[in-house]
């Protein structure tokens, strides 16, 4: 059997230029980076601002496990399938991050005959969009620091500096540190700490803002120190905003792939679900809905984390109105979170699933608070029974959502038909109601509560000292309506990695608070979640090589 | 008057496929990034290898001062010279550092009418080759850290640990920092160092490497540490080869831009001299001697630094043959060198001339200690008197040495054509009898001490204890008959930034020494120059923009 990279590298691309016209995008309109690979001008974004939406499509899934579940594939064969049916379709994909590439999880393409390719480009630098963003937020950091070091006129707090430097790499060493080391000429001397690029506030706010007028306006909010008289020092108080902005110019521009059967992906932007919001970029999205009658956007991670925040941070902020909800599962996973071990999830083990399918119910129940309608799908394996299958849309039925089955992984665009076309009936019987699960006049402690009861299931929530503290700072400082952005390990619907299933009756911690002032929300981290990955004991870096003729392989 | 930027902007660029096709280039052989910038293939590096070489021009300087000398100004302008003559010519060059657009120096694109294109693109990310070398250098870290943490089968002295991070960020507070701190997850304590990307070893190899096997070779040869029995740790050793390489397969491929006037430039790697070896990609020089008659090539900072390190080290390394040498100065910069204060240049002063042209005298004999023929050229300002440029002129004749003036910033190639006659004459009628200052079988000390000598004019050199440790267990290592690279202030022909002219009977100091195995040499530091530079009082970063329609101001 092809492995992922083997079957991408084996793909036969069309020029990307051919790719945008089939969605009406001429060759003046795009910034070509090689034959597959091109940014979108701003003025086709312009342009097109007046055409009527499309039908937007959110592609979530239960909790993930070792086992796989497929979010990413779903989402691309679904775009293929829809190709399939002769419907305008183009896909609106997060940008993979470097780090994660040579650690466990590997990069985010999709998989088998559903993915977006070139793989190799867009899991390494891709068009240099999250270097751009590691560039500003360092840049930022670096005029801090040379502030205080250069007589610190604005009086910042050294011990309240809450600006972090980051880099996209999963490296744990880098999570707490002492900079400034040396003699006078080295700087002051300080407890810092970096940050995994993907959560970097600039990443939010390069995926929130609608242009450059809106980043700049946003990079000047952001909140790096507070002064010695505890007022908040920002971006635009260092002077920063103009060569930040610089810097990112030219990844404020969506990027346009290809799937394997050349179905138009805007992939742009990728926050983490699990420490940062998880959707990629409103730009991208945006233009995506003036560009086909459908488009198919994914969140990171479960349901309970890039769907909670696409629905209430994304679309609330830009405005959008999900018109459908694709649930991806599989029954291996199910099985996982009925407490099989990973090597037996090949048998049959209806026992099992009838155990572990709690979760998907819970994120069931979860989407259909927000008003849209849900479709379930199975991402097929070999080893599903027919029972097992059965089971499972039995379930989904009886719970008022569609189900079909996805063989996208195995069948490219023709293995998601049947998936396609229950998503068309849906959108065309069932309307959207879409809401968000909290408001914004709420306390921010309302809303951490909300999503910690309505969504996770909590019983209650505590919080540390230091986290309420700084929610009644936020608060006073005026940022109280802002929406929670929940900092959570993906595992697990709590935030303790090793409940599965649905878990009941637990506390949610919430650790550390701090307000994202330019993306525009405030975080809340919860249980033991990290915002900066490490490696583990065998990292995918041992198993990458390229060739003397520049063929990559180990890529997953 | 017109700035740079404005001047670059209002440039009526040609499709890069039109310059290529200048030099019998097919866009097949191009991967564009935009209109304007490619990366050319490896196969067309490949088939012209058989070619016979063009002319090499080496362009070098004066040592920098305030006033500035113009030396990129000079090989840009030069280039387009020799096109106003037609004659087949190609710029080589170095890719400017991020780092120095934020603080005091600016990019490294030109100036006036003799500039390469697009210039915020070349200052900012480019085609993202510094990126690939920042995550490749911190990706061989993360996995270093990561086998420590993971239980140090290799047995690595966490005290011992050589390899540094690094950013593409002027950030003094990054020079000296403890990492691993927090619990037993965030891994081991330890001292830890970034270095601009610059000073990388991964740039130094990127740039000597002939191909993706000898990249490899060279990458899996980096020492990053030494384990407790004191036996070098290697990259390859830590299984890291792979991935770099997997990351640095395109930034392995020269760029190719185009002058104001057309004139096509490989623009491949970017060391600092003043900190590394200085000089663009051997792939990118060798590429260009094969696709035209002249290719003009510039070594960083002042003769004494990126020349002798040009001559030296990759001249050796490659097999190069450099036909002549340009060497630049500005009577400003002279009479800089003779006392004049920075405000007071614009005056006729023949007296300070006289007395800090011995700057420029140095600079001569060094360079014909190489056997290379030189010209001297003076980079015209309004404010020389004619009396002034007479005397240098005639200095020069003196001195052996071919002089013409050079007006390219105000007129383009029109003002270089003078220059451009007086390097075609010297090809013509001077052989180049190239040669190193010093021998491969010397010791290293014998090399320091000969650079030293024969170069700055020291009297004598001096080790800390360190130093001669190291310098001991490099030869013991058999490394012994590596070049020495060596790290020293670009202000002065000695390691102390104050001592303009020509100072003698002054001791170098010889701080630190490292093997750099992957590049091939031995890195002597010398007096108080850092590896990571900080930011000025007033950066330029807080002069920086882009207006709402994406027009970059304020980068010089």
């Amino acid at each position: 059997m092809k492995s992922d990279i083997e079957i991408a590298q084996s793909a036969q691309m069309w020029n990307i230029g051919d790719v945008a016209k089939t969605i009406g995008i001429e060759s003046d309109d795009l910034e070509f980076y090689g034959k597959y690979k091109a940014k979108i001008s701003d003025e086709l974004i312009e342009r097109t601002k007046t055409r009527p939406d499309g039908k937007l499509i959110l592609v979530t899934a239960i909790n993930p496990t070792p086992a796989g579940e497929g979010k990413t594939t779903t989402s691309v064969g679904l775009g293929q399938a829809f190709g399939k049916l002769g419907k305008k379709a183009i896909l609106a994909l997060r940008e993979p991050s470097l780090g994660p590439c040579f650690g466990i999880k590997g990069g985010a393409a999709g998989g088998g005959y559903a993915q977006v390719v070139p793989m190799e480009d867009l899991n390494l630098h891709f068009t240099g969009d999250f270097h751009a963003i590691t560039s500003a937020n360092n840049l930022l950091a670096a005029l801090l620091d040379n502030h205080i070091q250069q007589g610190n006129e604005l009086g910042i707090d050294p011990r309240q500096i809450v600006w972090k430097r980051c880099l996209d790499m999963n490296d744990r060493v880098l999570r707490n540190v002492v900079v400034g080391l040396g003699n006078k000429m080295d700087g002051m001397v300080r407890e810092d700490h970096f940050v995994i690029t993907v959560a970097s506030e600039i990443m939010a706010i390069l995926c929130l803002a609608d242009d450059m007028d809106d980043l700049k306006k946003r990079l000047g909010r952001i909140i790096v120190a507070y002064n010695f008289e505890g007022k908040p020092v920002t971006a635009a108080d260092l002077q920063a905003v103009g060569s930040m902005a610089a810097l990112l110019k030219d990844a404020m521009k969506p990027n346009l792939i290809q799937t394997l059967e050349h179905t138009p992906a805007l992939v742009h932007g990728g926050p983490f679900a699990n420490i940062a919001h998880g959707c990629n970029s409103v730009r991208a999205t945006k233009t995506a809905l003036k560009l086909a009658d459908y488009v198919i956007t994914e969140a990171g991670f479960g349901a309970d984390l890039g769907a909670e925040k696409f629905l209430d941070i994304k679309c609330q902020m830009a405005g959008l109105h999900p018109d459908a909800v694709v649930l991806v599962a599989t029954i291996r996973a199910l099985k996982y979170n009925g407490g099989v071990a990973k090597d037996a999830l090949s048998e049959e083990n209806l026992e099992a699933l009838q155990k572990g399918i709690v979760n998907l119910e819970k994120h069931i129940e979860n989407l259909q608070k927000y008003g849209v309608p849900v479709v379930v799908t199975l991402n097929s394996f070999v080893t599903d029974s027919a029972q097992e299958t059965a089971f499972v849309e039995n379930f989904c039925k009886e719970r008022g959502c569609e189900f079909a089955l996805s063989e996208v992984w195995e069948k490219g665009g023709e293995g998601g038909i049947a998936l396609a076309n229950k998503v068309l009936e849906t959108l065309e019987t069932k309307q959207s109601d879409y809401h968000p699960i909290y408001e914004k006049q709420m306390s921010l402690k309302e809303k951490i509560e909300t999503i910690a009861r309505e969504i996770y299931g909590a019983k209650d929530v505590s919080y540390s000292a230091a986290a309420e503290k700084e929610l009644n700072r936020i608060t006073e400082l005026g940022m109280g309506d802002f929406p929670v952005c929940m900092a959570k390990t993906q595992y697990s619907l709590s935030d303790d990695p090793k409940k599965l299933g649905r878990p009941t009756g637990f506390t949610l911690n919430v650790r550390e608070v701090y307000v994202s002032a330019g993306a525009g929300f405030v975080v809340a981290i919860n249980g033991s979640i990290m915002t900066m990955p490490g490696l583990p004991k065998k990292p995918a870096a041992h198993g990458i090589d390229v060739s003397s003729d520049g063929v990559i392989t180990g890529l997953f």
